[in-house]
């Protein structure tokens, strides 16, 4: 985790109650009650530690956000490097996309449903915001260069493709349950043999 | 609308503040800060109304949300009944429930992002969950009867797809604007064509 693997640098934790327990019970939190409606004294009372013992680790309710939603984004963002590095044709880094994606979201399930969830109410929604559109343009760009190829349909907007691909795999945080990655790996070819292929048996 | 419709017969609201404007704001608030991050003191500020014009037409806080969440829900359950109602193959009902779902969903935006936002933390959510959670099983029916029929590949597991379709289908509330009928008929096409026939040019 990027968070933890930053936080012993910083400051000490008491044992049971680093910055990643600390920050995985408050996400927690946040996705049950929304990060608006979620207190220092509801963090507090799910971790069974003073508000104090909290603040050991972080300034504020907001760095904790800000330091759960770069979990998610890390790990999309490292996703998204890969496949801009990668050579092949659209098509492939597109697809290649998607599985990463769906391993990432499995992987890291309540940050990227906190992540899902940000409306920008704040300058740290905001940046996550700002963050998460450079990560739809590589799914837009990828689906109009891979039309451009003659690889996909060219009847269907691009643009509209794209929303309902990413729209399609941020979807699987409202139903998913904490997992393996082996299950992320079957999730991830089902997702793509439905957006690439079809239900419709061909007969 | 369901809620306006019942209104009047109950109280009798202002001029300009009935009680689908008071409704139509809540949602509004409800879906940018959270329900339990909205207080009556913030939809009092937003309607520029005293917080007793609002109690003028609804008891609490809580009765908006069930109004708002009913909007939703009357609106899909009319669909699925309709489907329900249908004869014919069930590939066949299942594309005319994707596609009057989007229309509804298009139709009554607000109202159904609030609805997939609930999580059951209170006596009326938990029973909105559970009226969701009938129609998903409609969708589920729906996929398994088509693949028994032969006419969905039977390789993909029909839960999962069925999870993806509403998962699709509900993503559009992440990113679609308040729009026309005819777009939303256009959106449902692109995304049967999507679902059923794949991306992939055959060539």
């Amino acid at each position: 985790m990027t968070a933890s693997g930053s936080a012993p640098a910083r400051r000490r934790g008491r044992p049971g109650h680093d910055l990643s327990t600390v920050l995985a019970a408050s996400v927690a939190v946040f996705n049950e009650r929304g990060y608006d409606g979620t207190s220092m004294e509801d963090l507090s009372a799910r971790l069974g530690i003073g508000k104090s013992s909290i603040y050991h680790h972080v300034e504020s309710k907001e760095e904790l956000l800000r330091l759960a939603l770069d979990e998610a984004l890390v790990g999309l963002e490292e996703v998204a490097q890969q496949v801009r590095d990668q050579a092949g044709p659209a098509v492939q880094r597109l697809e290649m996309l998607l599985r990463r994606s769906v391993t990432v979201l499995v992987d890291r399930l309540p940050y990227v449903t906190l992540l899902l969830r940000v409306r920008g109410n704040s300058e740290v929604e905001r940046q996550a915001l700002t963050r998460r559109r450079r990560l739809d343009h590589l799914v837009a760009d990828l689906v109009s260069e891979a039309v451009g190829d003659g690889a996909l349909r060219p009847d269907l907007d691009p643009a509209v493709v794209a929303r309902l691909l990413f729209g399609t795999v941020n979807s699987l945080t409202e139903w998913l349950k904490p997992t393996s990655e082996q299950t992320a790996v079957k999730l991830g070819d089902v997702l793509c043999s439905l957006v690439f292929d079809g239900l419709r048996r061909v007969s």
